[in-house]
């Protein structure tokens, strides 16, 4: 039940950005498992002057970075992350993005801190999610 | 001291979105326990082709999605949470929201996390929040 | 590798958003001991009813509140904290920003949640993070 929030350039035409929202959630569900229905993504455009990185930070050459911020719950092996941002960063090539401008960053929360509608909490009922070895 | 963000359709009237915020707090108040003051919370309207969700994961009819995400101090108990998910779906409903579009995730932090002014981490002095159970 | 997000008024001149956001990353390297180029920010102007708050609550008068929100890697003491929210208070003066409009929130994650560019994460080969005084 992860949110994605994706903050990118406003000059990215509105089929690069969905293409990019789309090559995310692709990631998840192949890499984490995640069903495919369970998709909620924020993408928020923004001018220049809003997205502030490091051109060269790390030795990696950043021109035009997309931030991908995932919030999901804790449990997901260490290899399973490492293998989420190979397969985001691949994805988004697909979508006109060099790999160098693909920042990944995940907040992990507890099953009980989800409600996806109706006032419910669905992850408690469940109990459990795609991937995550041991239940938070 | 929670930290709300609010992301919703700008189709949504101004008044609407005044009264989504208000009742995601009146929902904070009232089942967490936090001061009335205790108000911070950043409203983003979005376009269409922004926010982007399931129209049916886990059973949930959506149309028209509002996404809230509280950050906040670890520590209250699970049935805390589970009370302000059921009483922000239902406030919701007056701000002409449908129960089935209130999308709400929870982020823990820690007292010494959040400083609300003046450069001071107003938490740590106080040492305690509302609601919770253990000090984080 | 913190990641930063600032919603700010919209109001504030272009360059008083550039300098608000300096003087967050100028207190991120000196306090934390960050490297200069670790430096990625999302700054996000909103429209007066955007942004909500309280004109008093714990007896800071508020006026126009920024918001900065500090993704960042766990494990720094409680003193650096304190500390990284007066430097944050102190050098947002200078960008024109009252000390009790500053508003600052953490959230802590772990190492092994950031990629930085290249499907790489660099802080899992890296090892380490400045300040810290405890791996996550």
């Amino acid at each position: 039940m992860p949110l994605v929030r994706i903050d990118l350039s406003a000059a990215r035409p509105l089929a690069a950005r969905r293409a990019i929202a789309d090559g995310v959630h692709r990631a998840l569900v192949d890499v984490i498992g995640i069903p495919a229905g369970d998709r909620f993504q924020i993408v928020t455009p923004h001018g220049p002057e809003e997205l502030l990185f490091d051109p060269d930070y790390l030795d990696v050459a950043r021109r035009d970075v997309v931030y991908v911020q995932i919030t999901l719950v804790a449990g997901r092996p260490r290899e399973l992350k490492l293998d989420l941002y190979r397969r985001i960063a691949a994805n988004l090539t697909d979508a006109g993005v060099r790999p160098e401008d693909v920042f990944v960053t995940l907040v992990e929360n507890a099953l009980d801190n989800w409600s996806v509608g109706n006032g419910r909490a669905q992850l408690v009922d469940l109990g459990a999610v795609a991937g995550a070895r041991l239940e938070p």
